[in-house]
């Protein structure tokens, strides 16, 4: 008979963004039988217990872990990847592992090391904030988002209704992709418009070297496209050490596409510059529409 | 003694975003004697009439500008230089000719050409939304807006008077520049921006059309990067234009700080990238912290 959600104990590594509002939901739900938070620092795990985001809460990976059914990781990719290396001996037979990174494919190969019996499934709930960190966290931040999961050969059927379970309590879409596919995706919709936004701030940067009225001047366009450079970042060189390849190739199409916008420009052939322009426009306007929150 | 504004009949022609925002917002203060918007499309006129934007509005030029005090040139940029070339001869001398095109080089160069004893002052304020046309207007949309004038050697301090008068009465801030500084400003804080939303929205496009959930994965990140792609193509195809070269410059430096980017990540030289992550994001945030709204 396979365990349910609301008779497991799910201890979550990392109190941050994802993490945090993770727990506030398991908490304010009841979905679990107890809700434990692991966070390296000490204040944290303090403001996480005494805001009553979890049942319990403390800096020991030995006492938190112990006799869970779930352990969710919700750390940056590498922290997640060197957890992965030593947890495996502290956990319970059956144990459901689910990270919850920013990227897969390394997370998932070091998943499948993990000592026989354990339950290991990638996962990647697809939303979040420029903003990180314990006092980030929200209640409802996963609601109606898609969450990707990433099942290994070994991972169980049971395994797998359990984390579809712990996705749907919070709101989130299940939606189960290879690891390679999942990064080649993010790497064009989330890593890609990372560094854009790095590179036009330092842009804008530079002419503000010569002209500071730049920073004043800055009004909407700057600051939605921008955005996401003020994102958080030990989780984003992480990500990008960790989906590299696929970022390189985005940056080689994206290069592509800038060229011949350039071009058109510079060779000031206005039709095929504003058939650029409108299928662009075309298509945004179109995924707003699909897609609008 | 100089003409205020309370006195003026002022005709705004072009009744998108920007302009029929204006005529609300001078209706509603009842700031002027006359409120007229001139408006190429007849349901656009009727829409604006019956909607109470306007005191008078009209699809016809001449009858709409015959005794102007201020004349408003508010389409895309242009339009406005032709409108340039043929206005002059239907104004009352003394009019105060100004413009809301985002960009100002060529604007103040054919306002030059004017009839001589006509005011004319380039302006553009700086805020903006994605959407475009006289639905998409608002009261308020000018409020705490920096709104750049730029005088020609010609203009008298009376007109200028009279132009930052209206400016502050819709809760914009004048701020005077050449014209040449500020087509370079908004080369790299809006133009650039545009410019890097369509290439993004081709290359996620181009992974749609192998992977089509590309769409559905699309969250926040590209939701805010991509956003201004969804703009008017018309007004920025006049844009791009009438900015040319001081564009192409600003997409020559973005180019430069991507490829460095690029070549760290390719080279997985983890400090220098670190160190380029940290720079744009606090600059970013610390422009977020001076600028917020």
């Amino acid at each position: 008979m396979r365990k349910h959600l609301r008779d497991c104990r799910i201890a979550v590594v990392g109190l941050g963004l994802m993490g945090a509002s993770l727990c506030i939901d398991l908490i304010r739900s009841s979905a679990c039988r107890e809700v434990r938070g692991i966070a390296r620092r000490t204040d944290t795990v303090l403001e996480a217990f005494f805001s009553g985001a979890v049942d319990l809460a403390t800096n020991d990976l030995d006492t938190g872990v112990l006799g869970a059914d779930i352990l969710v990781l919700a750390t940056p990719v590498r922290t997640i990847l060197s957890l992965l290396q030593d947890v495996g001996a502290k956990l319970w037979p059956g144990t459901l592992v689910i990270d919850m990174g920013s990227t897969k494919s390394d997370i998932c190969a070091a998943m499948a090391l993990l000592p026989d019996g354990l339950q290991p499934i990638g996962g990647h709930p697809m939303t979040g904030k420029e903003v990180a960190g314990f006092k980030a966290a929200e209640a409802g931040l996963y609601v109606d988002a898609p969450w990707v999961l990433t099942p290994l050969e070994r991972t169980s059927a049971e395994a797998m209704e359990l984390a579809c379970e712990l996705v749907k309590v919070v709101g989130a879409k299940p939606l189960v992709l290879s690891p390679d596919r999942h990064d080649h995706l993010v790497a064009s919709i989330s890593h890609l418009p990372y560094l854009l936004a790095n590179a036009l701030v330092q842009t804008v940067a530079e002419r503000g070297e010569f002209d500071p009225l730049v920073w004043r001047l800055a009004a909407g366009g700057f600051r939605d496209t921008s955005r996401v450079a003020a994102s958080d970042t030990r989780m984003f060189l992480d990500i990008l050490m960790t989906n590299r390849s696929a970022i390189l190739d985005q940056l080689d199409v994206f290069d592509h596409r800038l060229r011949e916008i350039r071009s058109t420009l510079e060779k000031m052939d206005e039709e095929k510059l504003s058939q650029l322009l409108e299928a662009a426009q075309k298509q945004r306007i179109a995924w707003n529409s699909r897609h609008s929150t």
